[in-house]
Formats: C-alpha cells, structure tokens, sequence
C-alpha cells in the first residue's frame, strides 16, 4: 500500500497519554482538564436530546448556535460577521483547521507553519499535496520574526497559520504584531488560518487580539475555535469556524463530503449557554490561578520557567536538571517518576531541542499538588 | 479564490429539505427518521455524561464499543476483525467513507463509482485530484453489469465503491454478486470501498451480505456502517468502518488530522446499547411494515412502482403522469401539492433521468397517510 503520509508517527499526544496510563503517572501531557465540564451543560444537551434534536443539522450548524457565535466575535472584536454565510460549526477546532487546509491548498502550494505547532498541521498540509514551509521562532521564548516571514512569502504562497494564544509557548500575539503581520500579508494573497482555541485563556496583562478584529487580516482569515478548550468538554467535539463568504462557501463544499453536520443536541446546548458570557468571560481568571498554583508549588524545584502569558500549558525548563534529549527525559519523567508532559521537540522545527518539556496545568488543584511533589524530587 | 470543487452544487439533500420547509410540504427526501430514537438511548448519553466522560477519547474509539462492533460482525458475516487495529469509530458513515476515499487516493487514481450513487462519494474523490469512473447500473431497475465493470479496471484502478442495501435503488447485492464482485478483484490491487449504511434495512426474502463475509473481498474492504441510520438519530453523527491493519494503519493517519477522535458520552451509549443484538436485528420488519404501509397506501395511484427490497427508500416511476424531467416535476410536487421528495437524476451518471422520484418512507404512519392523500391527487 503506497502511503500518502509514510513519515506520519502516532500523534505524540497519544504516545504520551498511553505511557501515562501504562505507568499510573499523574497525566499532564494531552491538553485537556480532568475535572468536570458544568453540569448545566450537560443537562442542557440531555434536554436537548429529550426535545427531539436529534436528526440531521443544517450543515453550517444551527440558527441559533451561529447567532450566538456573531454576537460574542461581535462585542469580543467588534467584527459583525454574517450567521448565514461566514460560520461554521464543526467537529471540533481539528476539524476546522481540516477543512480550512483542505479547502485551499492545492498540490505544490506552500503554506507557512511558524514552530513550535501543533501536529496536525503539516500532516494535514501534506495530504492535500501541500508543502509546510516551517519557520521556526525564535530562541527559547519563541519570539515573531517578521523579516523572516516576509522572506518566506512567494507566489506559491496560499496561506500562513498562526496560533495565538499560542501552545505550547504560551505566548500571546500582541496588537503591534497582529498589525505587523496585517502590514505583512496587505497586498498579497495569502490566505490567514488563524487557530485561536485558547482565545479566553489569558493572564496578567495579556489581551487576545483574533484576526477578525484587523481589517486586512479578517478579510482572508479564517479563524478557529473550540468549545472543548473554553467550557472543559473536548470530548465533545465542538468548535467552530468563521470566514468571509467567499471563503465560507468554498469551506462548505469540504463539510459536506466530510462529516455533513455535527452532534446535533449539543450544538443546541451550547447555543443556549453562549447566552451567558460570563461563562467564557471568566475563564482566563480561573485559569489564572491554576497557573500561579503551580507556579508557585514548583518555584523551589530545579525546573526553570517564564510563567505563561496564555493557553493552559506552562513550559518547564529542565537544562538545570539534565542534558538529556527532552524525548528521553520526559520518558524517564514517566517511568521514574510517574509524571507525564510533552516533549516541546515534538512541536519544533527538525526537532529542535530546548531542553524543555511542557505541562497542563487544566487540572484540579489536588492533581496540582501531587505534581509538583514530584517535580520536586526530580533531579 | 481558485476552487478545488468548481463544479460543485449544493448537496440534493439541503436543497430539497430547504425547499420543503418554504414550502411547509410533507418532507419525504432527505433520509432519516421523523419519529424519535430509544429513550433508553439518550439516557444512556445523559449517564455517561454524568459519569464524567466528557474528554478526548481514544483516536480509533473506545475499546468497550470496538468490541460489540466486533462482536456483532462476527455473529453476522463470521468474520472476526481485531478490534484494536482494524475498527475506527467516526462521525457519521460520511466520514468514514471520506477517510478512506482521503486515505487512499492518489492524484490520477480512478475510483469506480456505480451511479445512482450517494452524492458525497465523487467530490470526495476529485478533492483528493482523483477521477471517479462512473458506471451507471443498468435500466430503471439499477442491475449491476460485471462485464462492464471488469472492462474498466486498469491500472489506474485505486478503488471501487459500492453500496448494499442500494440507496437509491432499493436493491440489496445477493451473495451470487458478490461472489462475482470477488472473482473480478482476485488478483488486483484495487481496494473495495463497500458502504453499508443501510445493513439491517432489508426486506422479504432479501439478505444483506457484508464485503466483510467474503476473504478476496474482505482483505481489501473498508465497510462503511451507520448508527444514525440504524438506530433513528442521525444527527448524533455516529458510526465505523472496518478494515485490515494495514489499510486501517493509513485511515488513523487521516482520522487524527481530521477531527482526532468523536463525540465520547455518545460512544458510552452505543457500546452499552449495542449488547442487545435485538436492537439492530428487527429493523429489518420494523421498515418494512412502514414501506407495506406506505405502498399499499398508494397502490391506487398513478405511480408504478417495485417495491424496494432495502433501506428506507421507495423509488416512484412517474411515467405515467407527465413527462416533465424529475427536478422539475419534484419541485412542482412541493410548491403545488406539497410533499418533497429526491428526483433520482441527482444521483445518476450525467442526470440521467428515468422519470423516477426516491421517497423516504422513514417517517410516521401519520406522515406516510399524509404523503398517500397528496400522491393520490397527482396528475
Ligand atoms: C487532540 S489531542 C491534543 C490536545 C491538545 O490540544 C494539546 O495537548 O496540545
Ligand atoms: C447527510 S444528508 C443525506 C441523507 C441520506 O442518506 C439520503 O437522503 O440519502
């Protein structure tokens, strides 16, 4: 069988989260919180299910659930787009980001992949005939080049991706760089797939600036969300995406042959709860504090660590500790000492290696705690 | 903006239930159930919800529902699949089928379509710069034709896809054919794509023979099924293919960029209510009380008909009464009498039209009374 993706490995996410099971290890490696979504919700898809949703959705995903999505966009960015043409609600952020790739890259288009980045990006790029052009950011904080990114831009380039708030650096675009990256792409072709999941993840001083509240950007941006990240359900399988129609209709074309529409019920729960903003409103306190937990349980330990600015990821600087390659260190990690995390290599650029590892700090503080009494017995 | 699907339309599906909902008509066109799904399965959805699972499931399911899929193939066909390496639970047969036809197919590769034929199998193949070979089945019955089947494999061949029970035809393959569908692909490469959706909608004398029952065909089959369609609630968007290792090895590729993994407390709930065989096994005398029911109702109308030996669609011929093309004759059924239904040309090679219109007689005895007291006021 000739292979369309013969280097793919198993996602590193699930080669983690199996060892962390196989060796009972505290589990900070796949992105994902181990404690409960609300129960409200739960009980709105079971209402949902008990009213009768349960047959086929309009492909772009229901009415209501695509008003609730303009209305938030609307007072986050202050863009107004359009419930009937520019949303999607899809299978959850992954499958946004797919149909995206899908819909417009075409064999030999280049697309742009700023590492670290989450797996599926390139996979998805190459099995639409694409070539992933990874620029990798720079240094151990992952900062923006944007001389470099111009260099990379041709005429065989169809899109860019960006990821901000941004895992696993936890870094988060700044308005001056959204706007250096809109003065980047004016002018060209270039189509922006922005994967903003962890949008109301955000602390301190931080802000999220999304591609649809830049003129030049919102114009060829598409733009991803989850609702797995922001209400602690990503099993789930809920996000959505919005574009300009143009974009919108080519997206659909892709849908349909996809999946055709998604979980029906739970796409009318979550139209009722986008009701209330508080409800994502208050998530960067909440994760908030969870950082600063862990942060400060590990401050005496040997690990090394700039806080997050963003996501719900804390990257953890090991150099102090060890010279081992981050692959093997956080295999030991597991084995040794029972805990689980991700080696940032993984997500980088020929597999560059900082020497770091990232942990999920979407955990209960009790989680928390017993992490952190292992890590700081790791030498 | 190039288009990767210039030529593509709406889906029939959308266009047809959006026209019935203008039109307040009786909808028979899109297929799936106007009553409701099993109580005892929505609150097995609400349970596993409680229960807490609502995170990230495993890529290719969970085990305990791989398992009664394995069992229940098994105990049907007497094949029995490794329900760790060779069953992927998915988002709707839809995705399963996109993931195979995306798995597989090359840019040039020729897929072998028999038309009539589901509307998502051929953009699904030209997305991923494949050529569907279209062959129509023969005359208004839709009869397979070996010998022209055989005349176009070649070495381009990547795959060809069937379908039984047959939507739109009715028909259901006998194990003869599909003893001659294994002869033909003995001794090729060519991956048989069996969409088997409609397994336990079948009629009278008929049997439904899985590719999975048959060694030459099973050890290149990806077989397609469908809980929506099985168990009334097509919009949880659930179900799985099968395949050997090695072809299932190459789907996961495609299945972890695409969407990673589906819906978890719904999994729970089919994995429990899968254990009662008897779930699955009357749906056959289920359906076709409601087709009896719905073909005596219109016996004294002006359409012929034969009545369909599977899935839940009747095929009407219309001959008799005009001799207006089918999309023109089933709009004027919404606007001026007030039903929906699918003209059959949609699904055939180049719209060929045979005059016929496909009913979905998955509805309500009230609905199918209502259906026959307007087709008896056609002229
Ligand atoms: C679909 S598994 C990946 C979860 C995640 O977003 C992460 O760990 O980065
Ligand atoms: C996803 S809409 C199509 C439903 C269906 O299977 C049909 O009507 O043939």
């Amino acid at each position: 069988i000739f292979s369309k993706l013969p280097k793919h490995k198993t996602s590193i996410f699930s080669v983690m989260s199996k060892m962390a099971f196989e060796h009972d290890a505290v589990n900070l490696s796949q992105g994902y919180p181990n404690f409960e979504t609300d129960q409200r919700l739960k009980d709105l898809v079971t209402q949902a299910m008990n009213e009768g949703y349960n047959q086929y959705a309009p492909l772009a995903g229901i009415a209501p659930l695509r008003e609730q999505i303009v209305n938030k966009i609307e007072s986050l960015h202050g863009k107004k787009y359009d419930k009937d043409a520019e949303i999607t609600v899809t299978d959850g952020a992954t499958q946004a980001l797919f149909l995206a790739i899908t819909a417009f890259v075409n064999p030999g288009d280049e697309v742009i992949v700023l590492k670290p980045a989450y797996d599926s990006y390139e996979p998805a790029i190459e099995l639409n005939g694409g070539v992933p052009v990874a620029l990798q950011l720079k240094g151990k904080n992952y900062k923006l080049d944007f001389e470099e990114i111009k260099q990379k831009i041709n005429a065989k380039t169809r899109m860019i991706i960006i990821n901000t708030p941004h895992n696993p650096g936890g870094n988060v675009f700044s308005k001056a760089e959204m706007q250096q990256l809109e003065q980047l792409l004016e002018g060209t072709d270039v189509i922006l797939l922005s994967d903003e999941v962890y949008e109301h993840i955000v602390f301190d001083d931080a802000k999220h600036y999304s591609a649809s509240a830049f003129p030049e950007l919102s114009k060829r941006a598409i733009v991803c969300a989850s609702f797995g990240k922001t209400f602690h359900n990503t099993g789930w399988k809920m996000g959505y995406c919005v574009a300009p129609e143009a974009l919108m209709k080519e997206i659909w074309k892709v849908m349909e042959v996809n999946v055709f529409c998604v979980h029906h019920p739970t796409q009318r729960a979550f139209a009722e709860y986008l009701r209330t903003p508080k409800h994502y409103l208050e998530l960067g306190k909440f994760y908030q504090k969870k950082r600063d937990k862990f942060l400060d349980l590990i401050k005496n330990t040997a690990f090394k660590f700039k806080p997050a600015k963003g996501t719900y990821f804390q990257l953890l600087d090991y150099s102090e500790i060890t010279n081992e390659p981050d692959v093997e260190f956080s295999r030991r990690l597991i084995k040794e000492y029972g805990i689980a995390s991700i080696p940032v290599s993984a997500f980088n650029k020929d597999n560059l290696d900082h020497r770091q590892l990232r942990f999920c700090f979407a955990k209960t503080d009790d989680t928390l705690e017993k992490a952190a009494e292992i890590l700081k017995k790791v030498k």
